[in-house]
């Protein structure tokens, strides 16, 4: 049950539109559910106000759909990361009604609205053209788990006219996502502009010395801001998800 | 100038208290002060809130004491990390009135009593004895940057009893820092059991294949809670500086 | 010869039910077979107490069935690990009769029933559901030498909650395997609330900072909990291997 | 305390010799004791079967000898590991009574005799002289806590006929510890040679290609013979705790 | 032009079969030849002792054509190596007459039978099956330079018993060629049985720490046997050449 | 728009051919142009001397119209580096008129001829066949910004004949690129030849111990020629971008 | 012998000034003299147009001295670089004369003045205080090599003004040399500002993930500017030399 | 015992100076001697045509000593690589009458004179002076196996000249040594010069990406001649004996 929906029925219940005992039906339900292939936490939004993210790769479509059945039967939006286009069909076709979002491989069962629960607007900015995949899939995390949220795109360090033109709406922001590949400079450039956090996410672009994200995995690490904390290689769904919980204080 | 001291500047001259002549002498200093060795970023505060930190390996007692004069004669405070005893004497020797805290291995010159800008407590929790240091850096220094800290020592996860007592103070905190070296599984244990951003400090405590933090700092990075972002090893001194940023919002 | 086989023939002669002069005609085979392309270790179970296993990536069908008939010829069953569907297909094809385990890749010609050799039960533990066809190889191998074997999916330490609610189980286990990708943290949380030998499986699910199952490794190496022994990524065979000679034991 | 302790006190309460109240003063102490630097696990031994150890680098002096009060307070036997002999000579200067043994670095607070625990003995092979150390720590705190322990150096893969000559000794032992640097071949070829589990310890003996210990870890971890685990680079400690739980079954 | 058809030309001159000017001819011919793509080294075997090999990924069957052309027309032996079936078949359909060795993946173009050169013979040992097809590989390539080569598979030292039953058979051999995947350990115990040199070949079998060959590459480099040298993984055309010219001594 | 452009616009000022609010629309245009997908840095060849290169991999055919079309209505030329000749058929039936250089992987939409702009020659070198690709890379596009370029194939240290060959054609060059892979060590031998810079490109080409172009990498940076610096493994596109701007001094 | 030492000498013989024979004398030295311990190139400066550099680290200083006398027989300047100060009072004692410059680690044994030969100036910026003497050995070696050099320090990327007010002076170069530890972001920010080259030399400041410049290193190996080239890790003699040559075309 | 120490035993016994029974004590001792702290290979020499060398680092005087004199006990000379001047002198106190070699770090116990057992000379080549320790402990380790041994310094690849005047030399040799760090790309381009095998030692001088000698080893084992195989980083004990070994053949 996600932290918003168990208010809810507090709420109800001192309203007194919602028995104590009905409502003790909702919260008495076990804290994980065991389907043929494993325990899925469906209380995880209510312990870390995120609900469980379902990592597509290595899954089966019989098994994704398994997930999240489990979880919408318990009330909670469901979301895949990581889904390629022909196993989004594969799951939409066992279970109607999910919501794909192609360029950043999502797929989404839920409320097609959901209400604005971050107090101010998530900035996502990304190096290059080739970043945009994670970069979108950070924001449209960011916007499904109730943020505004500015995308911002090609605005590397090798051209910093392009990103100073940009400083008004990064310093409009609360939290900053700064993805980038490559040698992974974008998040120290664009922390040293702002009073606020930046969370890197490194991208898997590039080649060679790159090292598939290593590189710039490595930059930001050692960046010499104070402000910059960084998450896995590729990791929008995981700085989005943070970048929320930042955004709710 | 620290953004505070910048808002009392122009509170001043609003109550007719300071002649804006006097306050735009304050304000038209330039950004920067040319030392011998160096340029100094006098302004850092004011633009990213935290100020510029002085990392004391690979200087000198007169180059880290000239920095300590530059950023003090603009009336900020100045806080020097991983500062050996011998070479904080010497710095002491240069400038009399720096307070060094041993433990933390931090040197501050500045005001004994900080205003309390953060607005909930920060939590510093630390696997085992050996990560205490970093810990101790982290705490001392949101401490100094006007947080409230808790500082929770030896909770590793191979003896969970000892974390799970600790439940009630985790969950108090607004914002948290969690110190691990050896296997670093400290933050994924804890991200689990809260609804608030972890800040993931890697130590580099461990031997054979820990790598000097490398495995903790992989670990952290790929840790399956969504609430978790890392510094560098070791890097006691940014998460504290991040978590400040993180409490003032 | 399995070393049970041994005893039993030397039992028959014990009982006068087997002449001496064909008992040694069994023990009087060469150690080693030479086949058209190698040498196959048939005495291997007798020495080891485990059949050598047939590691099939690189082999052709035809020299997967030549090793199978090989063993098959001495009475030692035969077991093929990580046998993609259309290889085992085309090794059935040469050679009928085997026994194919999809979700665990696993090829076996043997008993279709092996006598229990195991004293206790042996617990499977697995992070995730991406961590399954690991964990399976592990419980079905165990299984085919003798062993008792409960396996529990989706026990990830990010969820507390799920791993702390099987505890009784993983108290019963005389030995246990944990298997986890990404961060690798189960083997030392899991280490921490028994007193039995835990053999740590890393998974290559993950992306990344992952890198395919190295973070994991080095996490369980590094694990502070001083009753786990790690195995290669991904080796599901060889933790069930070595959990049945302790279970022997 | 330990479980051994505690079956002690509870057939005393069976035979009538301790009164319940009594005996229920020494269960209800809490699992752990906060000092002034941390929080002692003390009841390590009672839920892992092996007391917690304590692993001296990084430690001061004053910090060592405050966990072992905690423990020797619990009546727990107390064990640091890496122990310099200087640090040893601080140690038992604030605290006499403790056994140090130079040549496997352990200072040991506890009774001198310890009762056999474990049903068979333990064998410790090493590949050279140079990986004695840690051959040593392994075979003293297997010796520690219980066991039987049969200690063979300078048995080389390059040197087949030396380690031939100890088959005998091998095969009687009920589990075995191989510690190898270099190129860390000893525990596939002595895995080969017996049916029972051996757990390797590579070691960071040995320059260039060897990476201090990293070549020899990753041969352990590839080794062809399936009953073969590894534990980190040079733990011997580790390996010694492991092999007494499996001793113990 | 190969070392011995330069003597083969001189001795003709000094028995008066050939004339000077006519032998001047072939010495006088530039020591390489500029195609379209490239300068192929038409002199390699003359001043190597060991014709150019065409390493063949990469390259297109057009320019292989192109580069056995040139040397075939200095009246050199051709060989490429890692040639793929369907590359050959295109390759020979440029250029008729070339033998293909589809398990060692080699294409020669060159006489059928070749002189033998080589004093002694060589060895080629592999672990296992799946390390076949470069054991193939230095076996044949071996062959081709004009050595005598016994090839022996699956003797892998976790089953000590199948490598000392060949030791009559590799003290024979006046050079040894030791091939190994996952742990690497079978040279370094091949060559503490023998007084000969030892060539190691790495292979890319295995998985996981085996780390593509880089496992076993490190455990041959710092192998304790002091008559062991590596090459590179999977080079076996490089450890055939490399004992031809030994054995050639 | 080009540096020469801007250069001829104002010179027509000056000759009083173009009128100066004509010449100022040209010149206030932003110096960025944001696209359906990112911000494209138009201005990118008259602030660096180089027009913005677009990487192809992981960019749709339409994405890479896109950026060309924004380039062009600017009066630039634009290059995309990597294309695969599928990509290049489908962005050139979006966009009519590229030159695709087919074996250089580049497809070009710029005037056919362009001026020379370098003082000297840039002489390309590489080690073997299997770098072309690379060499090519870097030829075509130094030849594509105004350069006379030599290129040199096939002259590997290991046959130091062809290279001392071609030291004649070495000298006469201005700026040098050497490409090589596996060892990498052709950038020494070349720059202890010549008094003038050399720009070390690594290849990719080899297996094993080349770690993708790595081993080459790590060889060019430790040259221990002075006259050495390096770019990305396979940049030749890079290697000739800084090689044209030297070649301008 | 320097080139244009050469140059004088023949110019002399042009003008009559020098007999032929005494001329051939100088120029009939053998290319390089052999010592008591190894072999010196005295002609590296004629032949590369910069003397030979002693790499002072595993030398002696008797064996430096023997270079130094070897290279000042014949004429030539002699530089060593990374001497500590003890070392460089062993070798002044040896051989009086030479200049050491403490900061920058240089010995310099030469004329105190020497010409200029740079055809503009080379400006070297580094970001941080710890990147100074690194930053000194470029900017000292440059000017001695014959170049005016602009040295400006503390200018990271995380505080962009500081960079920003230095733009004139840095388009004022005709060569930059861009040093950064950390994250090392530097070369491309200022890359992107220049049309000049730019050789980024990356510094072993920084710790943890900053491995030893090792990150530094990637990051500018992948830096999206098209004119930066690398040299190893603290190599600002190598930097300086290669300046140097690019600014005498 | 020595092969050659065997066979003149046998050649006693067959000239009848010598009773069998006598030869039979010398040749029934057993092949290894078990001292206080290890098991002392005496037969390798007889097995292995080298004897066994003692490896110093992390052996203790009295260690080295004891295998020393059990060494000599049966008739072997005895060899420690890297011996510390002060462990020298300390087990030269125990045991009187070694030769200590400053330069090759080497301590000797044997005749003063060795027969010459190598058929023709070893060439040892070095890149740099700072190589210089390494191959000095190759060519006196070399010498003391019996061969005839030249020694060149200083013949790095960015200096051709050197090298090529030192061909007559190199070609001379029967085996060749070639030690390099840093590029390490010696090896390589000697191969070429040569049809003979060449042993490529790589060195651990040099810094930064020279990773300590990582770099000239991934150079040397990926060269492109056929003729050069490697031993571990600064092995030039281990390139000794094996070039022994080849020399005798």
């Amino acid at each position: 049950m996600e932290r918003e929906r168990a208010l809810e029925l507090l709420q109800a219940v001192q309203r007194g539109e919602l028995a104590p005992a009905e409502a003790l039906e909702s919260f008495a339900r076990p804290p994980f559910v065991d389907t043929a292939h494993g325990r899925v936490d469906v209380q995880r939004a209510l312990r870390q106000g995120i609900p469980e993210a379902i990592f597509a790769p290595g899954k089966t479509p019989a098994q994704i759909a398994e997930v999240v059945r489990a979880l919408r039967a318990e009330d909670q939006p469901a979301l895949a990361t990581r889904v390629a286009p022909e196993v989004a069909r594969e799951v939409q076709a066992l279970l109607p009604g999910g919501d794909y979002v192609a360029d950043a491989r999502l797929l989404w069962f839920g409320p097609a609205e959901v209400n604005l629960r971050g107090k101010g607007s998530i900035a996502v900015v990304c190096a290059g053209m080739a970043d945009l995949p994670v970069a979108r899939e950070a924001a449209e995390v960011a916007q499904r788990l109730g943020n505004k949220v500015e995308l911002l795109c090609d605005v590397g360090v090798a051209g910093l006219h392009r990103l100073l033109a940009a400083v008004p709406l990064l310093r409009e922001a609360r939290v900053l996502i700064a993805v980038a590949g490559m040698e992974g400079a974008l998040p120290s450039v664009v922390a040293g502009l702002v009073d606020k956090p930046v969370i890197a996410v490194p991208c898997s672009t590039g080649y060679g010395a790159a090292l598939g994200g290593g590189a710039a995995l490595l930059c930001m690490l050692t960046s010499c801001a104070p402000n910059v904390a960084v998450v896995n290689i590729d990791n929008g769904f995981g700085a989005a998800a943070l970048a929320s919980l930042i955004n709710r204080l």
